[in-house]
């Protein structure tokens, strides 16, 4: 099977322009087909606190009202996608920047409001990827840059959660080609103690997480970030590594923190 | 030759939810392989009120610094272009929201800052369209609707008027379809006295046009819309017409204005 790179970019690396501008080069160069999917966190905050707009958290995450929807569309889905898409081009990179609402490439449906009402936020599945697309803008050279904002099957847009569209595309498209999922950050992989980058898990499995989050040794946005992980891994995604954003032009393979299941 | 239908859909109707939806709904129904350009002026002026930014016009069009620039990015291809493809999605309209940056769509260049200095504004021709994505898009069902926002070689977006984009895109795509240009806005068509709607010129060939503009009775935002149309008839497109967009259920081709070059 013909090799897909699925590389998410985390917002700490987009607010950092010395950071982001190095990640465009190297995805740039990166061989192969390849998709980019962008989160973009700290940017929204700071327009929601321009706009005047309260920006409300529950547990690490963003409650997403109407006014908030609206900056994370117009900065997700327009300012960074428009941005790294045309430095792309810039670098002969064929990008194309997309959202989920676009040719249905993720289709969601709105988080139930209870236990906590998270607002305008959507979930899906694998099976609610819209892969024939995917392979066609592939298969016609032209490289996806995904922004995390989808849209259920009555047009209601919805603030999703990168890390999970990202697994959710990477499991979506594992029956057509050999995936490598590869979460790229601010930091060196997952960590033993989060003040120390030397303290790197060069290789974790699915009992060693689930022990490092009962002791509390992992804990915070690693702990989603490396469910959606083990979830790739399960479904059928070929490797699956978490790494700092720097060690891409290395091809990805002999850095981080890669994911096994046993 | 297939048809292929362009059509432009201003932002006084964006502006108007009920117009707008009712549009949608009149768009998704619209037969044929078809591609929507929008604008959304007004949106973006009051996100730049908003955010304290002041908005400069120059003789109707508007002068872009980086600030506003990040607006009409985040509005134009974020906001507008997925409210407008999530809707059209949930209305069976397989709809892909995009700009000119995507897939270099259409590559500009930074209009020349003398005599007058307009900012981060690009201007391109039909040479600069990338007719072969655009092509491909079709062929697999997809509905292109682009936002009127491109990019240089460098990777600089830049603000890009609408109904040029509108008509460089229907110029580039008449050698490999037969195409219909539709400017639909919020008025009847091209008007003897903007005021009365019933003053409607049902054709209106280039000399009439250039009397009309001599005489002032076509001013304004009218005389750019008007060379863009007579520049797509020159250019091949099989049909141009300026109409309302209540009509375009009726199909387009009994309403508003018809543009002829002789």
């Amino acid at each position: 099977m013909e090799k897909l790179s699925l590389i998410k970019i985390g917002g700490n690396i987009i607010d950092d322009a010395g950071a982001l501008e190095k990640f465009i080069r190297d995805f740039a160069a990166y061989p192969g087909k390849k998709i980019l999917v962008h989160g973009g966190g700290k940017l929204a905050t700071a327009m929601s606190a321009k706009l005047g707009i309260e920006t409300k958290m529950y547990e690490g995450r963003r409650i997403t009202d109407a006014d908030t929807l609206q900056v994370v569309t117009m900065v997700y889905a327009g300012w960074i996608s428009k941005t790294i898409t045309a430095r792309l081009q810039a670098n002969n990179c064929p990008a194309i920047g997309l959202c989920g609402a676009d040719a249905a490439l993720v289709k969601t449906v709105r988080r139930p409001n209870a236990p906590v009402d998270f607002g305008f936020v959507g979930d899906g599945t694998a099976e609610d990827v819209n892969t024939s697309v995917l392979r066609t803008l592939l298969d016609n050279g032209l490289v996806p840059v995904i922004a995390p904002v989808t849209a259920d099957a009555n047009g209601q847009l919805l603030n999703t959660n990168a890390d999970t569209m990202a697994a959710l595309i990477a499991s979506a498209l594992s029956p057509y080609y050999e995936v490598s999922l590869l979460f790229c950050f601010e930091k060196n992989g997952v960590l033993l103690d989060p003040e120390n980058e030397a303290s790197l898990i060069p290789a974790l499995s699915k009992s060693e997480f689930e022990s490092l989050k009962k002791n509390g040794i992992v804990s915070g946005g690693m702990v989603p970030k490396l469910s959606n992980a083990f979830e790739a891994c399960e479904s059928g995604v070929s490797e699956v590594h978490i790494m700092h954003a720097s060690r891409l032009s290395r091809k990805g393979t002999d850095g981080g923190t890669k994911i096994y299941l046993s």
